[in-house]
């Protein structure tokens, strides 16, 4: 899926303050823009390109805000590469000026629609990279639910959540709970019950046109709507969460492309032996 | 393990009075017991003998709150047959007036010690039947720790939680998250990860005589111990959790030696074929 | 994905005659075929439809062998529901009455198609509507395989195999060894590896386009290429299996629209709680 | 467990002769011994000590071998740390120095002892250190066994096979096939169904003294009994398959004690994080 290269002038800058690492790199990347003549935004809204210096929250985070506007994201890590980022602070500049050079390919990631419903009105509205998890709160209890797709009844269950990811977010939380690695082509997205009451209760995985329609019982543990790890919205009885693919995409702009199977090797160990 | 049958005089009658159906059959007990000259009590303590109406949740909150005292429970449940009771509401006269003669077999379940330690003090203390977890409150992300055995470290993990689950409690929630079920006569405890980020982590069964301690990181989300899915107790960073086999034991009063395959059987639809 | 209703004149009769059960559902099925003026073949070839009587295995066998004739199939099982006939013995000959008379619909399934290389040459090749299995032969230890997907290397794995399969399959044994449910209208295959060795190899959902390589590696304990469960082929060291996605459909004629969820409920007990 | 350290002075040495390394080894070792006063013997049966050199499955035999005369086993293996063995082939020389002059530690453990039964008959009878797994044979499809634990039926099931660890044995195939892992000190052994056709079926831990017995049925494709990954005893037809904690015990000679969830850090990789 790599586009044909754009040139990037109007840059946004992106990164949590609180940290004096950010900072600092954020001020090196803001000399180093300005040295080759780009304009440093720190609006996402009118940007080219925004550079996320930060971890996964902080570029998923990125992702959901600039998806709108239709902003390509470039995102740099301090740590170890991720599944959404290849530049380390090391390397800042040297990738950082290859994609200001033309030379990187961008990657289209599909995104979910997570929407509460209370009483047929629309109480919260947000798109997900990664997941939508309609999970329990503090209470120790199990949830309730009522899982539709397109409209057919699928199951009632007693867990402690249900995970709706897209292909990108199959290697997060949907992971730890057991469910399969979706490849990023894949037009689909996977459901995966956490902890489920019922031991046959699998991960499910559907084209990413379904409706996935999630109804809270009134009987289970009070429950809370989760998307990308962010803090939760709580949920009332008879509350339902409607999931589905969202319109946009989010592209990311990256060094090369990434090779899917060797990011999983090095991130799951693949290939270890005990 | 079943013991001799001994008389029991002075009974405890335990349920919760907010619905009227408990109330109703608690009444209906109430008149049975007087009819054979039995003592009906309010509370346990002085009990040779507590009849629990109603769920799980009554039978472990009975559970935990007269074993210091010894009193053997015998469990009437409204719904379908459980791990720990086998008279129904219907059989009730029938169940309770064989256990007045002396027909009945005495099932004893080991228990769990919890204890929080705060800069070297206990600032709680308390056992459990089923399992103590150290999971996540109402927020989204992975709270982090750290696991001994008898002294020895053995991992620091990111999970949703960790389950420390008893033979009795290894067929409740250690069971929906991915654990064995353990044989109520072993005198073993088992680990359960929840949702661990390592794919590796895996439910570990040890001698109930060893030492567990689980030191919570300040790095992860805010976490909780629940015990028997109670109201989860707060903990704070660098709290120290420690869980043991407690010293005493809870006696079950049941009808005839349990079958615990037969149990498991229907209980987890055995024998059941896609 | 129903079709327009097509008339159907000539019609294969399809069933293992050894079971005494099958003859005479196999006899009672050509009289009343006749009886509707159709004429009955014994060889798919050059029919309009085919029936099938028997479980699974037969009606896997006959799609894998019509399937290049492009013969529609439909089945009649004498067991329980399945995830692929909706006809019991009982319902015989209403269920053929109503689809001679054109009141069916049509369900396309894709199949996989599986070869052997040796040295480069071809040794078998074979389609699958299930799965194709690389697996350990009666030997106890380990395979030893290299995966590669469009070329990619994935991973080295040992295990007792790995099975790749299609939505169809992924309810049939790709389930049992851990994987995830594929809606059927999915365009995509399914790889469950089985039994690893490294605890990190989890399923992997990829689309349907993508080329699939197994490697067999001398290390490795003698392995076996199975084809929906039918008598394996022994592999060769070296040797490699390459999986596609087959050029041909499947198309299965059914009484109405399946309810893919209210199938998965009944067949894995959804909504059965312990 | 550490027993008081005894002098060794008849030692056999025990390793396979087709590999050229492990000869030199036996060569190396075999003149190191003699040069220290020591006998060395080519059969265990008359030995104090036996030094096992190669991997884990020359070390299994060995112990299976070696266990009715009582004779303690070091193993020296070429590779990675084992859960059996913490000498390498560079330390050959410190280590049985070591060991010779009464510095180490004897780790004991339990075996089970499996036998089959045709029509009321002994056919065989043999003992494990790891595992006994009764399990398909070359044939894709599922066998059919019946499980009875101390003479209660668990439950009857299609599945490639089950499993029957030691603990030692579950860090082993059992461990692949989705058990728990179980501490060596436990007194325990764990049933592990392998990709079991009811998605409900699950590892069960049960105390050694428990008799297990599985009945091969008819129904199914052929099966086989499998020792400790070794060649397999091919099954037939309702015979039994009984499996108990054998009388004697292994003991393995050890340099130090070994820090039982080091060594599953080190082979699990228990730590590392995606």
């Amino acid at each position: 899926m790599p586009s044909v290269a754009a040139k990037f002038r109007r840059i946004a800058l992106i990164g949590k303050l609180r940290s004096p690492e950010v900072e600092a790199s954020l001020g090196e990347i803001r000399k180093f823009l300005s040295s080759r003549g780009c304009e440093v935004l720190k609006d996402g809204g009118g940007a080219d390109l925004a550079i996320v210096v930060g971890g996964d929250g902080t570029m998923l985070a990125a992702a959901r805000e600039l998806v709108p506007a239709g902003v390509p994201l470039v995102g740099i890590n301090q740590g170890r590469v991720g599944f959404m980022t290849d530049i380390g602070y090391d390397d800042m500049r040297a990738g950082i000026g290859a994609i200001l050079e033309g030379r990187y390919v961008v990657e289209e990631r599909s995104l979910i629609d997570a929407e509460i419903l209370r009483e047929g009105k629309s109480m919260l509205r947000t798109v997900a990279l990664n997941e939508a998890v309609v999970g329990k709160g503090s209470q120790g209890r199990l949830i309730e639910f009522e899982l539709s797709l397109d409209g057919e009844f699928v199951y009632a269950l007693r867990a402690d959540g249900i995970i709706v990811a897209t292909p990108t977010g199959s290697t997060a939380y949907s992971l730890s709970a057991g469910g399969p690695i979706l490849h990023p082509d894949l037009d689909a997205i996977v459901l995966t019950p956490i902890c489920a009451h019922s031991l046959n209760a699998r991960a499910v995985v559907l084209s990413a046109g379904e409706a996935i329609t999630i109804r809270v019982e009134p009987t289970g543990a009070p429950s809370v709507l989760t998307v990308d790890g962010q803090e939760g919205e709580p949920l009332q009885p008879d509350d339902i969460v409607r999931v589905a693919r969202a319109a946009c995409r989010t592209r990311l702009v990256r060094l090369g492309r990434t090779g899917f199977y060797r990011l999983l090797r090095t991130k799951l160990s693949w290939g270890g032996e005990r």
